[in-house]
């Protein structure tokens, strides 16, 4: 439990669905934590509400108030602006447009506010208390429907200068490649997402064995990573050589001491790690033996809540 | 002219062939500057003597001797340790192995020295004094024999954890495609160097105008790119592409304001930076409108000796 001297700082993480969110301490231990549905077509003064409320029964199940709290953060989907807190647009959010999500929760929470773009929040939280928090160069590439990531430089969260560094699955790994629905061509994400795998079985599917068609759209790519049928496994072989290709990227551009791998797709757990691991070597340069620990990522659906938390301590810490 | 009372900081840049290195302010005025043959089969200690001896002479010309000068960098090939400043290996310099010449360059000369990587000390000199000085993430692209560059983040020369980061010419932008001598597939360097342009062009040569095979040899980066000579352009027109695929990957994961074209092709100017924009405003997304600004170096063959000056002054600058 948190001291009574000790400040608070609460984390939130909106997604499309449920927004996670809890108070933490400055050490990013987790005393409390809950869920809401977003409801996102309620609009954001509706979610900020019930953020507010939830937040205030949390604090007081833990014996504290709104006065214990010295700052908060949001995570939330974007494009957005960290600098101003406005969501410019987001595609999980429907009719969430130029949302100025830092001042309404301010004018609820009562405390300062940091909003950060949801992936950078997540790579935060794994960088400062998860699977990088004995690193100092921290990448994390987020597998699920999309691929995004974060990217930390000892304390520094490498956000770009428009708000949209870290696009870890809009790097091109193939000039001319597969399309995106971003504009580019042969996106990371096109090979290695949740998405792009089971495309890909299907399309293997149908070309080579067409009598399976038919149970196609049961595959899913927690299956296609465990399964014994032989397509399936090239699939996922293939799957991981992109991947190494894209964390190969990453490495010669920041040279990272830890890769860390999140999103749905690592619960596959050393299904994944262990091919992605030998195709990293195996793409590899032979210039030098250092290479980045690529490591699953350890905190779950609390990496955002615990990134936004941890982002907050770090910019209003000193602000007392 | 430096002040009386203006540190001074000497910079050194060693390459295969010459060594430039100079006197500079704080401000990263170079007051005077000089060049020596390498010679560096005479090994490290010879080079390191034949340099100490000219940076006195370019002193005393300024009026000045070594009192006056508050500490010296320099870039050297590498790979090389930046913190130990031990240089482990390095192509250029035939029979340099384990060279320890921060210590080297410290007991000559008798200031503290910081050594740095040849490609980061150009970038970080074109950062702070030239093309990208007002700019705050800056990303150096360097096209010659190989691809190098360099990157910084504010303030923050990003040297990776092993002294690998902003191997910029060793990302892959094609998987499994053209074979690097590094050891990996499908390298930037592959296509946008100059090696990778002459020898683009003489194939063409040979598979479309036999005829012409006697003048290939004659060709080279800056014939082929102002070249009117049909295939010649499309060779261009290709190698264009293909770097703004390379400065796409740098944009997604880094979002810089700014994109430094150096090294030798970069001589084609306007050749070069024109059809460079439109293909990166083509291959890029369409997610946002923001996008570096992509500029010619400024510094020529000056920016080695500025950014080691530079990075000298922001590591001993306080150091009094």
């Amino acid at each position: 439990m948190a001291s009574a001297d000790s400040p608070l700082y609460v984390g939130i993480d909106i997604g499309g669905t449920s927004v996670k969110f809890g108070v933490c301490d400055a050490r990013n231990t987790v005393h409390a934590e809950s869920t809401l549905p977003t409801h996102p077509t309620d609009g954001p003064e509706a979610l900020v509400t019930r953020v507010d409320a939830a937040v205030t029964t949390l604090l007081s199940e833990l014996g504290k108030s709104k006065a214990d709290v010295h700052a908060a953060g949001a995570g939330a989907p974007g494009p957005l602006n960290h600098v101003s807190g406005v969501i410019y647009e987001a595609p999980n959010l429907p009719g969430w447009k130029n949302v100025p999500l830092r001042d309404l929760l301010h004018e609820k929470l009562q405390v300062p506010v940091v909003v950060e773009n949801d992936a950078n929040a997540a790579a935060y939280g794994e960088s400062v208390a998860g699977a990088g928090c004995d690193a100092n160069t921290v990448v994390m590439v987020t597998l699920g429907t999309g691929v995004g990531g974060g990217i930390i430089v000892g304390d520094l969260l490498i956000r770009g200068e428009h708000s949209s560094g870290g696009e870890i699955g809009h790097t091109v790994i193939e000039a001319d490649g597969r399309q995106c629905a971003c504009g580019q061509a042969g996106c990371l994400e096109q090979y290695v997402s949740a998405t792009a795998l089971v495309r890909d079985f299907m399309q293997t599917q149908k070309q080579m064995v067409p009598q399976r068609e038919a149970t196609q759209t049961a595959w899913t790519a927690a299956e296609i990573s465990g399964s014994d049928d032989e397509l399936a496994q090239q699939c996922w072989d293939r799957f991981c050589r992109y991947l190494a290709i894209g964390c190969l990227n990453l490495t010669r551009i920041l040279d990272p001491d830890c890769i860390i791998i999140g999103g749905g797709v690592a619960n596959a757990g050393d299904r994944l790690l262990g091919p992605l691991k030998e195709h990293f070597d195996d793409v590899n340069w032979h210039l030098t033996a250092d290479k980045p620990n690529i490591v699953p990522a350890k905190l779950g659906s609390r990496a955002g809540l615990v990134g936004a938390s941890a982002l907050a301590r770090a910019k209003f810490a000193d602000a007392t």
